[in-house]
């Protein structure tokens, strides 16, 4: 079942190889480049799978036709019919010798141009998209998607939805968006989880990819405030086997980018290594105890900010567990931790260079009481999580999840400056436009 | 790199057969069921997989464990280790002898009950889901967006992201959501469609699965204010070849659906042959005959409503294309048919047994006046559209796409009663909790 489509054209860009040499094509798409030469036109054709040079000589096209490719402008679309040539001045050592030329749409002077700015470039961002490095940062982010939905696919998880519309915040009330839902007030998701944690009832794993909202007004290189988010919940798991899903699908997700994507890195100048070998495994303690010694003032009980994050990342060639932060630094659902209740059993993956976390999980509370505690000492209201409370009355079961920043995994990968870059149409507290 | 993660168990329940008679396994899972029987106890285990019969006997197990057995109660969790058995009186043919025990959550009394009725049920959505068909439903749900993904991915689509957040209505400004976005108006998407048009100009063919979201307070069986909706605009598309891969490609998922969600069906005793033999294609003219035909009242230039929908679609085995709809049924983005200016070069497609459309799409205004007169004929701010209106502007293609449904075409495939039984949590004006 595996054919690509092919509309208006015989051969996709990167289907044209030194085999089809003397064969005709027909190609369609658009015209990144135009030069004149010794009395030639040649144009770099872009699809949506490479470029390749076209020739155009009045003795084979004729003359009408020579003057339309003579007007033909950056961005203009086209369909050309033609010859395969070994060319060894042409940029991949093949050509394609022009035999007809239909201009489909002529394009206006087009906008985007060197040094016009980055903020020029996202108020323009539906044309932007079609520049050789945004495509390549979005074609990384797409095959990381589908290699994570592989893994999970094959990995006896369930691919489930939950909802946008929320009653309850997941994450505290401070970064909700508010929504007029028929004259109430609803909230959109900040994530998945507690929704995943009712369904692993149901299908023991569980995983997601959909886009959660912060209303974060940060403007930061790793915060949007709608991101696309992986999140997974596990029946019967504790951290360590929640720790070895993340890596495991990671490292896979990872190295099918590797593969996949390899022209898109080579285009982005990025050298990227998937890693090997096991993630290191660290303690909050241990981990402040890096920050510390590089400077960064941070108290114990601090969750880790994005500069202790970077100093402990910078540490590591590979991404790096950080496990066991204290109750105070982080949500209420967290299970604490029996050798040390100060703690919670938890995890966030740092990613290197200084990127910083991209996953952040652990075990969840099962025991009733405990729940009930927790959400008591946190001043929160139980009748808000009625029914997530309620998961542990009927059954209740170890588990663990986790929940994983697309945008920001692809930013690591791809070497981006920022989760801006990975995104086809970024959202930030200032940008909602195009 | 195809293997289920394995928590707390040695097998799934789907993976115990005749083979393993006599082997020692571990479950774990919730009870369904319990029974007494002549000084034994029988409980049916539930996993995500299946269920199977386990037998507790006191010369087994021992006392303690025994009284343990016999105390609980539907859906507390368990871990059984024991005997497979081959036993004819057992619902699969198939027993386990238990020979320890392990209660890890006994459950309070379980409100789901049979004849508590559907609102109550929807109340308890988040134990709801745990039933035997709920679970069912959402299983077909989830083997149709993999199947579709499956598809797209290997037929040259690249799979991308629209933003949620928009400042632009794609489908009228009377059903959107309005969401407070840092002081300013922004609205929830209705439609990735404008984004992914943009997107063709850089990866031809694009498509995406995520929620739109749509303010109707209509309370139908067809109707959700958040669904999920599978998008896809292909460059150089004519309507012709969008109604191609519209129809393969859910030739192939629903194919799919009912070769992996066959015990589901079975479960839900539906009765479903995927459609085979090409879908019929009948204009709009021609629909309203059969509607009138049937006594709808409907004149042309009306849309096909619900009534009109349901009764062409009772007139077909297979889903139906509907093309050629007049203009002022559709909206602005669709391109006049040349044969007849009064008409939009646009196809819905209706599913059998009253279902009614579950696809929308057409091809799209590729020429920049045509586009700017409709956008004035329909009194639309054309700065509104500024960036859409672009794409017209700098090599403008053919193009065509389409939105479908996946809750529509999850009950029609799964005979479900509305579209709120094959969604995790259903979004409805009057419902957004659990």
């Amino acid at each position: 079942m595996s054919e690509r489509i092919r509309l208006a054209r015989s051969h996709y860009i990167d289907e044209i190889t030194d085999k089809l040499a003397g064969s005709e094509v027909k190609l369609a798409g658009w015209v990144r480049k135009k030069m004149e030469l010794g009395g030639l036109t040649f144009i770099i054709l872009r699809d949506s799978t490479g470029v390749i040079q076209v020739v155009f000589r009045e003795d084979r096209i004729g003359k009408e036709k020579m003057k339309e490719a003579r007007k033909l402008s950056m961005e203009s679309s086209v369909i050309v019919s033609g010859k395969v040539k070994l060319d060894k001045r042409a940029p991949n050592g093949l050509e394609i010798e022009a035999e007809d030329l239909k201009v489909v749409g002529y394009a206006e002077e087009f906008p985007i141009k060197p040094g016009v700015g980055k903020k020029f470039l996202f108020d323009n961002r539906h044309l932007h998209i079609r520049g050789r490095k945004t495509q390549a940062f979005l074609r990384i982010r797409s095959e990381l998607i589908k290699a994570f939905e592989e893994w999970y696919n094959s990995h006896g998880f369930t691919r489930v939805e939950a909802p946008t519309f929320v009653g309850t915040a997941v994450e505290g009330g401070a970064t909700l968006f508010e929504v007029d839902y028929f004259g109430k007030k609803a909230y959109l998701t900040q994530s998945s989880q507690f929704y995943l944690e009712a369904m692993i009832f149901s299908f023991d794993n569980v995983y997601t990819i959909q886009p959660s909202f912060r209303a974060e007004k940060s403007r930061t290189k790793r915060h949007l405030t709608e991101f696309w988010h992986l999140e997974a919940e596990m029946a019967w798991a504790d951290l360590n086997s929640m720790m070895d899903i993340v890596e495991n699908s990671l490292k896979y997700a990872v190295e099918k980018v590797c593969e996949r994507a390899a022209d898109q890195l080579s285009i982005l100048k990025r050298k990227f290594e998937p890693p090997s070998g096991r993630f290191p495994r660290i303690t909050y303690d241990e981990a402040i105890e890096i920050a510390k010694r590089k400077g960064v003032r941070i108290e114990w009980g601090e969750d880790l900010g994005a500069e202790a994050e970077r100093a402990i990342s910078l540490e590591f060639d590979l991404p790096v567990f950080v496990t066991h932060y204290p109750k105070t630094a982080k949500a209420f659902y967290h299970k604490i931790y029996q050798e040390d209740p100060r703690k919670v059993v938890c995890a966030d993956l740092l990613a290197p260079e200084g990127i910083g976390e991209i996953v952040g999980g652990g075990q969840r509370i099962d025991d009733l009481n405990e729940l009930l505690t927790r959400i008591k000492e946190e001043n929160l209201d139980p009748e808000s999580y009625k029914w997530y409370i309620d998961l542990r009355r009927y059954g209740t079961v170890p588990h663990a999840g986790f929940g994983l920043g697309i945008e920001r995994t692809a930013r690591w990968i791809s070497g981006a400056d920022s989760v801006r870059d990975v995104v086809p149409f970024p959202r930030t507290p200032t940008r909602i436009n195009p």
